[in-house]
Order: structure tokens, then sequence, then C-alpha cells
């Protein structure tokens, strides 16, 4: 892998690869025994992606370059390339990137001489969360094989939705989309359902974000939550195992009953704690398909374990 | 102690110990010996608070995890609770937070399952100023038994007022209140007086910081400085030994004349320094008190003495 | 050196001094065995040279200490030397200041106790710069004496023009200035030139970047790049072996065509990566010279090399 913009590139079994890598993590404290830079370059706002990745490059010993675009040179008209390059040229020996342009990647593909990771860049793709939401299933289900997902909410705009149906399918998950009018996608070639039907069968229910400020009007008159979105007597009708994803920020009453964000179903902050250790398989294979980790640059962390 | 939200928590005791251990922290380095996050919350400015605690975190050996509310989902609308929940997910082990809100902890008590430390939040508490200003009184006089202690200025709209007089009382300090016409707190019960009266005999005058921003028209017809603030010559009145205290940012030439906060009795910036020794000591306290740190957790910084 | 605030105050030794000191860092990681913090003040904009510092700092094992000046008690009014002081208080061990205004080290000069170095304040000074430049250069001619170089741009508006034909001076080689009408600086003492003539002789061309956000207007009528900037037509009339330098961030199009910026004359991006190694010979220098390091206090990396 050059860059790692799209969870298409991923074969199932490096799919399979980076979640067993993700859980060895999350057993053991493993950290990268070379000084290396990671530039986390950030133009839109973001709480858990932002912090999910600086815990992982923390947790493998990496340092951390901090980007703030407001107070940069991105105010006096530094475009994205210019910056990546910058970033390059001062040390970094990966980016992480979030940006609102959906060509994005065109300039920076072929001449930034460093690994690029996509952090949820444009409007197509965000597909470290899409590996988060694998793993999270993973660990409930231990396969894919078989399984029923609902991906419901605003399919339209989502980056998640997109990455995470064809993955699911490329991986033997069946997967059905459930989409208030106006936010289906039909160009996905998914059966589109009710969420009343959908939530009988399903293992899994993953809900997205609907981007509330910008259907705030709609959404008064949609009366969302009742009708398209996981009311507490649609999850009463869901099956005894099923769960509960949402990438979040959530919309507490929006697309989930608040009350249901915490309930026994709900992985919608397991995720979180996925992200981490998914985010550092992805920066570990990465640096090591470009050569700047071997075998040998990662090592137990000695812990001292007090007696 | 669960989360530390208010001075009002600690016995007299617990305060000395702490004190005893931010001046062992002074004398020789001490690292905690495991990978560690601390994440801090802040949601409104803080230049010194907000420094102070990083440096305590680094000095302790913690990773700190830094959050913009402005470049966070914060802008998507995500409450405190959302974000601190999230912050627990992706594996802080404590969070510092300062919110507006006075109710900010009502949801937090007993969901965040990691140790909260109030860093100035709400209007009532900001107990950890409280600590180093004690801290910084201690290391003056050696006890607070039978100190005068002054505190001037905007009594009414003050976090620190409130957690020192009630501490400072607490140790066995006498507490005398001066405020100008509006900024009183009569319900605090202790004794209201001129500063004029009161500056020949405490040993220790505590200025508060006149929110100018708020008051601005009215501290210019109040001439603020001259009628109740710490003037050239009101310094000249004071003990043979009395300090001057401020939490700052100070406002220059309001409630202290500029040439003062230098002066040979000000603490002023001895405060903000013994701020990081304070705060690592609570940090140490309220992470062992959950068995996140134990006895054999901190470990003397091996610093290499160059001969 | 007490203070680093301009290049004028080095010898041309110990110009030369610097530059090896960075070679030798480029070449070797070196780190500082104690715990050191570098506060890193910017008041405005940066992406560059605050980056540049910050991996300059962790490359040489310091602790960094950021702020920013929105979420800070600057929004209540705290002076520069307010904040400084804040930070000597916390713990800083250095200061790295950029700030807007001329006067900014007027107050800081014999109050703070700890080393600052300028990072571009004020409009006179950005004396790092100057050292990247230098360090450039070196590495490509071995030699400053008897080069012909050209700073061609905004001279009037530029603090990085004024430093660097001083310092050029200083070691001999001789500056040529091509401004466009409004840009001049006659006060330099150096021969202005057009561009059209000095690119047929000159080692260097040194572009300045033009204030974009400022002259605007103006900038469209002068139709700039064709009449004043660096075109293709007169990249071709360059010297065989004579290279582009330019501070950055670059206005593509408007001081350079956009396809020269990365051309093979260019090395406006290994001055980037080469500010990072004369920054850490900066702060060692200024850190030994405060006697905050001695001889055994930096070491060799130990960096672990696989198998």
């Amino acid at each position: 892998m050059r860059h790692f913009i799209t969870v298409n590139q991923l074969s199932a079994e490096e799919i399979f690869l980076l979640i067993k890598t993700a859980e060895s993590y999350q057993e053991t404290n493993f950290q990268i025994n070379q000084q290396l830079f990671a530039a986390n370059l950030f133009f839109e706002p973001s709480t858990r992606t932002k912090s999910s990745f600086v815990v992982a490059e923390k947790k493998l010993g990496l340092e951390v370059l901090d980007f703030h675009a407001e107070t940069s040179s991105t105010e006096k008209g530094e475009s994205l390339y210019d910056t990546a390059k910058t970033f390059e040229s001062i040390g970094a020996d990966m980016l992480v990137v979030r940006h609102q342009s959906d060509t994005w990647m065109d300039e920076l593909d072929s001449n930034i001489k460093i690994p690029i990771i996509n952090a949820g860049a444009g409007k197509e793709e965000h597909p470290t969360q899409c590996l988060l939401d694998l793993l999270t299933i993973y660990q409930e289900y231990g396969r894919f094989d078989g399984l029923n997902v609902l991906i419901s909410g605003d399919i339209k705009h989502s980056r998640v939705a997109h990455s995470n149906a064809f993955a699911l399918k490329k991986l033997g998950a069946k997967v059905f989309i459930s989409a208030a009018p106006g936010f289906e996608d039909n160009t996905l070639g998914f059966p589109h359902i009710s969420m009343d039907d959908a939530i009988k069968f399903c293992d899994v229910v993953m809900l997205l974000r609907v981007q509330h400020e910008r259907h705030k009007h709609t959404l008064e008159t949609m009366e969302y939550l009742e009708n398209y979105g996981l009311t507490k007597e649609r999850e009463k009708q869901m099956k005894k195992h099923a769960i509960i994803l949402h990438p979040a920020p959530v919309n507490r009453g929006v697309e989930i009953d608040s009350d249901l964000v915490e309930c026994d179903r709900s992985r919608i902050f397991k995720q979180m704690s996925n992200g981490v250790f998914i985010r550092m398989a992805i920066i570990t294979k990465i640096l090591t398909e470009w050569g700047i980790l071997n075998e040998n640059s990662i090592e137990k962390c000695q812990t001292v374990i007090a007696n």
C-alpha cells in the first residue's frame, strides 16, 4: 500500500490481519524504538478521529506534530499540497490528513514522499472509521460471513456508509440500507428497507450521523427520530444479541434516543476505544510497507509492573 | 476522593499532605513509570492554569492530550459529557476540565470512570488555584494558624474567593473581605473591612482579578485602583513581612499598581511556579486513590548530572 | 549571547560554527539528557517556523509547551510580558517568540530570566530564517566569499531581507536588490538592479514573499510575475549552478512561476529541512551559553539499528 486512502485497497486477508494486529495491541503495549514524527493535518473540526490518532501515535512512541489550520499559513493562502510538502521537509515520517476537498489526494499522491493516511478527507471515504467498525463487529461475532447489517441514516452525505457497505460485502456480510427521503443513495446497489422491517433480523444496526447543522429545518418537519431513527420501541424489536454502532458525534434524540447511547446493545464508546488500536495497526502496517519500520523496530513495551 | 471538584472535600490533614508532597516535587524530580494519558479539556480561555497542568503532567511523565473546543466536535454540538466520555474511551487515564457551566459535573459525576480534576469550572470553585495559594502562604509563614488574610476585589464573581476563604478558615487563619460596592458577597459570613484598615494588620493581601471586560464602564467611574485597589501608598502601610497574592492575569493599574506586580512583597509569579508542584501533588494523589498508581509507580527521575 | 534577537549579534565565526553544528545534527541524532521545557509563544500565524521549532526541540529531547493566543489569557488582555513571565514561572527553560509588535523585546529584555529566541517578531528581523538561508547557500557552494546574491521582492516589508543582506555582506558575498516600485528600501545601501540583469550573473536568487493579502490590488495591476517575478523565461537565463531560495509560504504565480517551486534549481523545501537543524544549533548554543547545558548534557542518541 502506498498511501492509505480507501478501504477498497485492502483485501479481505489484509483486513483480517489488521484486526488481528489491533487485537494484539489491545493486549500488549508495543513501542517503536526510533524517533519518528507523525503530523496530523486536520483542516476540519474533529475530536474523536484526531485525538484517537494522537493516542495511537503516542502509544506507539511516535512524536506527534500538531497543526492548527486557523493559526497556520493556511491563513495566508497556503495550499494543502504546500502544507504537506512543508511537513515532509521538516521531518515528518507520515501524514494523517482530514481535508474538505474531494480532490485532496490529486496533488499529493505522487509528489509526497512519505505515507499519507486518510482521516476522513473529502466526502467519499473514512477508511479508519470503517476498519474500527469492522473490528467492533468482529469482536462481537468472530466473523462477518452471514451477518445481516443495517446501515441507516443520511447515506447520501456519509463518508462512512460507502466504505462500510462495500467492505462488509467483501467480507461476506449482507448489507441493507434504510434512509429517510432525500438521504438515499441508489447508486450503491444495496437493498433499501424500512428500519421497522430491518430491525427484526439484523445483527448490526449501524446508525449514521445526520448532519444536523445542514438539515435542521428538514429534520424538525420530518420528526426524524420517530420516523427514521432508533427509538426505544424499535430497540426492543432488535434480535437478542444485535448491536448498535454509530460513528459519533451522536445527535442525541435525532438518529437515536439519547437513553440508548449507552444501553447494553450499544458499542458506540467501544468503537472509539477500538479506533485507537486499529489506527495503531494501520500506522505500523504502512510504515512497515514503506520500509520505515522493520520487524525489529517494534518492541514490547517495558511496563513496570508494581509488585 | 473520587473526582477533585472542591477544596471542601479535603481535610486540613489532606491539605498539609498535599503541601508536603508539592514541596518534595519541588526538590526532586519524580516520574511515573507507566504510560498514562491526561486529557486537558479547556472550554474557556486559559494560559496559566492550562500550561501549568501541562507542565505538571509532563514533569510526572504523563502523556498529554490537548483539546481545542473551537476545532472539535463541540462545533457540531457535542456536549461536555460526550466529549469527556470520548476521551475516556480513547484511553485517557484522567481528565482536567474547565467549563463555563455551573452544572458541569452533574452528568459527569457517576458516569465517567476516570478521575476528573476541576481546573476552574463553573463560577463556584477553582480548587487547584486555592491550593497553590495555600502552598505559597505556607512557604512564607510555615503555618496558617493566627494569620490575618485579606481577600480583596470582586468577591461576588470570583471562584477563587469562596474556596480560599473557607479553606483558610479551616486551617486556622482569620479571613477579612474588602470589596467595592456591588462586588460584596454577604453570604460568606466573613467580616467586611476597608482595604485601608485591613492593610495595616493583615499578613496576606490576596487580590482578585476584576473581570475588566465585564465591568469596564463601572471601573472607570469608580476610579477603582485609587478607591479599592492596592496603590503604592497602601502598600507602604502593609506589615513588614506581609505578602501580596493574585491569581492572575493581573489587570495592571486596576486591582494593583503595575509597579507592585513584581515588588518584594509580591508572590504573584511564585504562585504560578507553585501551581505546577501542587498540581503534581493533586494528580498523584487522585491517581493513587483510584488505584491507577501505587507506591512503586513513582520513581525518582534519573537526571544525569554533568560533572 | 543573552537573547537571540538579531543575526547582527553573531560574528562570522559564530555563524560558521552554527552551520557546522547544524550539519553535525543532520548526520547524527543528539539528545539532551535532562528534562527541559521550551515554550513556543506564537502570537501570529505560522506553519513552517513554528513546526520547525517544534521538530528541532523534540529532536533534541526537549518538552514542548504550546501556546494558542486565541484561547489564552491574551483574550483577557494579558500582555506579551506577563505571558512570557508566566511561562518562565511555570518552568519554561527557554522561549521562542513571534509577536507583531516592533518593540516586543523592550520589556522582555532585562526582566525575563530565561533565553529568548526571536522567531520572526516585529517587522525587522527573522534571524533563524536568515541562518537557514545561509546554511543552504553554504551547503551549495562551501563558501560565501565572492558569491553574487540577488534578493528580490518586497524588500521594504520583509523581515528576511534586512537580516540576510547584512549577514551575507559580512560573510563576503556581494548582495544585489531587485524590487518593484514601492517595494524598494534605499536605506539598505545595496545596489538596486533589474531582475533581468541580475539573473545572468547571480549564484543565488533569493525571492521574498509578497504579502499578497496586503497588496492584492496593486499586484494585479502590476502584473507582478511577468514584470518582477521569476518566470520560466528568466529561470533559463540563470547561471548553470545558480539556485533559487524562498522563505515560503510561496505565492505560486506571483513571485515565482508555480512550476519552478520544485525545479532542479529550487532549494525551497531544502531550506525548510535545513531550518530544523539550524534551529537545533541555535537552541543548544543559547542553552549552553546560559549554563543550562554543558558539554555533557548532549548525548548521541541511542537509535536502535535493526539488523
